[in-house]
């Protein structure tokens, strides 16, 4: 499996996946400023792997600091998370890390500065070696529910591209396949950075899995079609009621499989469950600039002065969602219970 | 307004809407093939202007013809018919024009041969005036659903561009705003080959008229957030029960809609009703290529390799549509009945 995001030699070494599918390029951040540029480019994106890279990058912005009392280091930790935290509103994972980052430094207050630093670099590694063990064991829970010969509708990337492991919706498909079943994904191209075409078919291409890339507007046709078993996404934020934000595109997935009595499934880690909010509406959705609607791969599209919208997220209601896969088991409706179990 | 299509000096005038919205470009199409392949790489598209440039390309392509008797001549225009049918498949206007053009010459068998040309040259511009008192009956009858201050949905292109005249539901926005009423639009991008970017946002701009630009998947979002009053497309054919095929995509529009309780019209001429099909299975869907979805501008956005679904069209059914806008008036459900009437 390919390595998204990997610490090596004091540096945050990531896949450049706006180079995707045409070059596999490596970039290595050494300072915190290139690595939030990267993550607000979407060089490094997906829940989870912005999860790890605000905890490596709160690694590379406190590695340097010569400060030598607590209190010093902590104004300086606290700036580095500032910066990581005004990155990218959405997914909770990154708040999630930066918030266990500083609590392992407040705990660890009393030690010299330096040994702080190995303990934080140590808890940025345990962050990636837990997601990878969260992906396998959401991968085994929701393979459980893929029969052999089924086929599977996901939206942008859910996969190894956004995790430090294989992914969490792809995830589920890659441990299928690897238990024997013949499996077959129709993958959205995902408008406007294209993650699905991009990305998830690239993914899948090299894992082997047979794919169907479809444009965003014909998933609906292939669910009438009756062309797909299941629908299954990954998550930016979950509310503690299973509402849930992901890729803008996918409440319209979801009230499409509803309408086709297909199964709609959100894959992510537990660390994507916001127990704090109460439903949806309280999750800051993401609105990024309207240049990415105006254009695609750089090239306009539409006629110079019109104006866009441009959500980088949709909030689905737990109404429409069948189960939330979790590192934990498969959380069914009502999730105001079944999410705080 | 533009001129979409139009007989000039013997020839067929039409804007290359794969140029737009960069530059406004005729072509001058002498000859049938000419013709032919501008319909096939969508040069000129949309159903009423497909009607039209089926008459006009039967016109060009008997124009020189040298036959002396009507079964010589009958000849040759059935091959001229057989190529131009062979152009899109799903647009019934098309047919319904040549049929309409070979009755006409039926009718006038007894007639010298270039009596008869002529009486197709005066048939085929009666097609184009028809179509532009139709526009203005359509505009007229749909304006009178639409309230002041509202905004609404549509996808693809069902505008001037589509038309000899303003088009069917671009033309009911254009006669509301004639008429007082301010309108603000949202425009899917409609991939893949970017209708609603390219040619809709254009056509509303030249109109003045308020136009946001969202990519498809956006949709969704934008009804459920309350910002869409109601949905207007138009329709490449309609079956017996009011099931209507139409750009790829109007299928989630709609149910999304429904799920929205957004009202959800059509609106189309007449002569874009199938009474012959009992429902929308019977229509046949063009495939196109499918590097249409592998490529977006000419530039690829998948990997190499990779498979791709390409359906033009995609089938709504009647169940989800709250009114068909035709010159005739508005048809509400059962469309069985109101059809027929």
């Amino acid at each position: 499996m390919i390595n998204t995001i990997e610490w090596i030699d004091k540096k945050v070494k990531i896949i450049d996946q706006t180079k995707l599918p045409d070059g596999l390029e490596y970039i290595y951040c050494q300072d915190v400023n290139t690595l939030r540029e990267a993550i607000c480019s979407l060089k490094v994106r997906g829940a989870p792997a912005l999860g790890i890279a605000a905890a490596l990058g709160l690694v590379l912005g406190i590695q340097n600091s010569s400060a030598d009392d607590y209190p010093t280091f902590k104004e300086e930790m606290k700036k580095v998370i500032d910066l990581l935290a005004s990155s990218r509103p959405t997914a909770v994972n990154l708040f999630h890390s930066l918030k266990r980052m500083a609590d392992c430094a407040e705990k660890n207050k009393l030690k010299k500065i330096e040994e702080i630093k190995d303990i934080l670099e140590e808890e940025a590694l345990k962050i990636i070696e837990e997601d990878k063990l969260c992906n396998r064991r959401i991968g085994k829970n929701g393979a459980s529910l893929i029969n052999d010969g089924e086929t599977i509708l996901t939206h942008c990337n859910a996969g190894a591209l956004a995790t430090a492991d294989y992914g969490t919706a792809l995830g589920i498909i890659y441990t299928a396949k690897e238990e024997g079943k013949r499996i077959k994904v129709y993958t959205d191209e995902t408008r406007p950075l294209l993650q699905g075409a991009r990305l998830t078919a690239w993914e899948l291409l090299q894992e082997g899995i047979e794919t169907v890339l479809i444009c965003d507007n014909m998933a609906g046709e292939v669910m009438r079609q009756g062309r797909i078993d299941k629908v299954i996404v990954g998550a930016d934020r979950v509310a503690a009621n299973g509402d849930v934000a992901n890729k803008i595109g996918t409440y319209s997935l979801a009230v499409l499989a509803k309408e086709n009595m297909i199964p709609f499934y959100v894959a992510c880690p537990f660390s994507s469950i916001d127990l704090s909010l109460l439903d949806g509406k309280a999750i800051p959705i993401e609105q990024r600039d309207v240049s990415e609607v105006k254009e695609i791969l750089g090239k306009r599209t539409a006629p110079r002065g019109v104006d866009a919208y441009n959500p980088a997220f949709d909030i689905t209601q737990a109404k429409y969602i069948t189960g939330i896969i979790t590192e934990r088991g498969i959380c069914e409706p009502p999730y105001q219970e079944s999410l705080r179990k």
